[in-house]
Parts: structure tokens; C-alpha cells; sequence
């Protein structure tokens, strides 16, 4: 009987949502407690992870800029090997693993190896960290479809002018340093240059910070706020409902009656 | 001094996620722990709500096809009321309250009335059900964004258009009874009839069911299986991922082979 065969070893893949540790689920909790070995990102939640896992061997996987980080192969490899020898290896990522997280990748790397796999998915940073500062992704009346897109590397012509064409609100993640060829690209196709766009910072983090300007104003506003990933960029007319703490109740009431709603 | 004014009445608005009271977060799990009044729809986790929220009220405000729902204003109107009596409301949504769930009505309507309110963000069901089927949102080299779109309503023809252009992928939420229109749109405009599409019924509760097909033969196909709410669509490449537990381990090799990435 080969070592794989008797082996108990497995692979849960999970979401660790924006970065609060209180915006973990049940289902990833009780994984991490039952976790033999923790492969974790620099964006998941970790600051207690000693805690939440604290019979596991704890594997920090994060890329921090200017240190080593683990290349995806190597990641990849890692969380097998654990679970051939029998561990239950739980990898934590921020978000949600199938939200631009290569996701995807780790798990066909299990299937590959015959190691069985498990995803609980996350709290999405896209949706949540525009929560965090006041933006629905959707609002009745406003809009009613929105994207999701990296801004690891610039938008080709077609992506900007869809996405300029489509309407909805736009959310790009990795955005900070694509921001001029992308706000740029989405004017040259269409879209208006006071169009709202907002840069949440630091989402769920200490100096969490929201910069609100628009399509043509938003790369000298953020040069000039020094805004730095991780970021979350929106943009579209839902960023006018972001709340920001000092908006006084008239303000709001103005607000909402801008954006009432036609019909019920 | 008004009523108003001693009032420690507030709101909470939370993101229930997909169905599985394990994907509740544990902020939401302390939020409802701590609530007087519990209003919660449909496709919210409700089954151990007395549990969760033993010392509340549970209202069921959720919309049962034949029977006697909510109408949106009715819950705003409810929730204030009880807020302005001093209660803490927890508005108990499915999924996350920003994506097509009107949470941004609901939170105007705490500001006209002068009612602090939180949102707490949940699992979306939009990534967490095709998750559930196995099916990534994103995936190096297949799709770098994603669309998530309301089918409550057809979609006008700019709006076909312009999905079809972008290439990533599209899911689209509360879609089966527009399901003709979309993807014949699609189609129409330029769309392949045989891309792959899966409807995922059910996600995260009893009977989940996954029914995959093409652009061209999903109507036909969701006809045949008497496909039905709640389901989500997801429309894209992204779709072949999809494991369906019968797979073989060879399958999912050769699988994993046709979708390799190329360079890292």
C-alpha cells in the first residue's frame, strides 16, 4: 500500500476575506483550528493566527515588497508536500481565492497530485472594501451590473472600452500604479471626466483611507495623497453615496434625494 | 430631550452570504447575538436564527412566491421604527447587502431618519455559488475580470453588446427567467454558441445542482432540467474548471493541461 493511499493529508483553500479578522467565516475558523500547517498571504488576516490555529506550524507565503517572497510554483509545491506526508494544510489568502487570487491554480495543483481539496470562499475586498467606505457596488437607479478587473498590468484598448461602454460601476484591484492608463483609456472611450472615483486605502486596517475625486482629477489626487497599494479603485456614480463620517444630516438627505429612486 | 435623542436604537446591516450559516462572519454572528429585532429575507441563513439571536424578535420579511411579502418600503419603514423605539435592528440580507440587495436603500434610509447604522459585508453569492461548483470567477489565463449583472430584468442591447466585447466572465444573478434574451444577446452579438454555461441551483443548500452546457443550448438544456430560482449563471470559459465530483483523476489532468498557463 503506497504512502498516498494511507494518507489522511488535504488541502482547504481559504478566503480570509478583507483583512478584520472578525470578517472570517465559521466555516474558515474551525479549518484553521483543525489545521495542521498554515500557508498564509500577506493580505489574509494573520495578526492572531497563533490563536486561531494554534496547533499549526504557521508558513507566512506573503510577497513583502523588498523581501523574499515564495514564487506560486514554490507555494504550490509546499501545500502538496504538506499533504502527502498527512498534514491538513489550510492556505489562507485575503479575499476570496477565486477573486483574482490564483486560486484556481492551487487547486488543480491539488488535483493534479491527488490531493483532496477543499474551497470556502471569502469576503471579497472588491465588494467589501468599498463597503467599508460607504460605496455600494449597486444601487437601484444607479447602477445595476458591475466589474471586477486587476490592474496588476495596463488594460488593453477592447477591456477600456467595454468597460467604458457597459455602464456599470468598475472595480479594479491592483490598480494604484495602472491608474493614469486606465482612467486615461476609459475618458478616451466615452466615459465623462467628472465621472466619481474613489481610492479606498488600507481596507479594514488601521489608516484606512478613502480619496474621492474623478476620472480626470484622480491621478493628481492621488499623487498628491501619496495613495499607496493595497488599494481598492471604484469608479462610477455609486462612489456619490460614499459616506465620510462628516457629512452632516442634510448633507445625506441632499444626497438621497439626488439618487431617489423612480418608481418602487 | 426627545425620545430620539435617548434612543440607543441602531442598525445593523448584514451580509448573510450564500445560505450555509457557516459562512456567516463572525462579526455578523456577533451582531445578531446582540440584537432585539431581526429582520431576515429569503435567501438569508435562517433555519437556527433563535440560536444565533436568542433574544430577538424574528421577523421573516422575505419574499415567498403566493405568499404575503414585504414591500421594500414596508422593511425600511419597519426597521426605522424599531431602531426609533430603541431597538438594535439587524437587517439579516442574503449574500452581501451591496450587491443587488438594496442595502444601499436601506442604509439611506437610516440616514433620513437620523439612525446610525453599520454594514457588515458578507459572501457574496455571485463568487460563492459558481465556487461551490467548482467554477473560479478569475483564472490566470482564461479571464482577469469578471461582471456581475441583475437578469431580474432583460438587459438592453448597449448593455449585451458590451459584455460580449469585454471577454470575462458574466454572472448573472436572479437570470433564469431571462435566460432567452441574454444569451441569445450574446450571442448576437458576437459571443461564441458554444461558450460554456453553467446554472447553479440552489448553491450551499440541499440539492445543489450544477447544469452545465453552451451559449447555444442552455435554454434548451435548463428546459429540460426544469432549471429554477434560486440559481446563479455564470457565463465564460472560466465555466470548463468546473468539477463535478465525478471527475476522474485522469479527466481533471487533461483538464488542467488544456487551461495551462503559459509563462508564470
Amino acid at each position: 500500500m503506497s504512502a498516498r493511499v494511507e494518507s489522511r493529508g488535504r488541502v482547504t483553500l481559504i478566503g480570509g476575506g478583507p483583512g478584520a479578522e472578525d470578517l472570517l467565516t465559521l466555516r474558515a475558523v474551525r479549518a484553521l483550528a483543525a489545521a495542521d500547517v498554515v500557508l498564509y498571504d500577506r493580505l489574509a488576516p494573520h495578526a492572531t493566527l497563533h490563536e486561531l490555529a494554534p496547533g499549526a506550524e504557521l508558513i507566512d507565503v506573503g510577497k513583502r515588497p523588498g523581501h523574499h517572497a515564495f514564487p506560486q510554483e514554490e507555494i504550490e509545491a509546499l501545500m502538496v508536500a504538506r499533504a502527502e506526508l498527512g498534514a491538513h494544510v489550510v492556505r489562507l489568502k485575503g479575499g476570496d481565492p477565486y477573486v483574482l487570487g490564483r486560486g484556481g491554480e492551487e487547486v488543480l495543483a491539488c488535483h493534479r497530485a491527488g490531493i483532496p481539496v477543499e474551497v470556502v470562499p471569502g469576503v471579497t475586498s472588491a465588494i467589501a472594501v468599498p463597503s467599508a467606505a460607504g460605496i455600494p457596488l449597486t444601487h437601484r437607479g444607479v447602477s445595476h451590473l458591475f466589474t471586477v478587473v486587476s490592474g496588476h498590468a495596463p488594460l488593453d484598448d477592447d477591456t477600456l472600452r467595454h468597460l467604458a461602454g457597459l455602464g456599470g460601476t468598475i472595480v479594479v484591484l491592483m490598480g494604484v500604479n495602472t491608474l493614469p492608463s486606465i482612467t486615461a483609456g476609459l475618458v478616451r472611450h466615452g466615459l465623462a471626466a467628472d465621472l466619481p472615483v474613489a481610492i479606498v486605502e488600507r481596507g479594514f486596517q488601521p489608516g484606512q483611507r478613502t480619496t474621492i475625486s474623478d476620472l480626470g482629477g484622480v491621478v493628481v489626487a492621488a499623487g498628491r495623497a501619496r495613495a499607496a497599494s493595497p488599494a481598492v479603485v471604484v469608479i462610477g456614480e455609486v462612489v456619490r453615496l460614499a459616506h465620510d463620517g462628516d457629512l452632516t444630516a442634510q448633507g445625506l438627505m441632499d444626497r438621497a434625494a439626488r439618487l431617489a429612486v423612480p418608481g418602487s
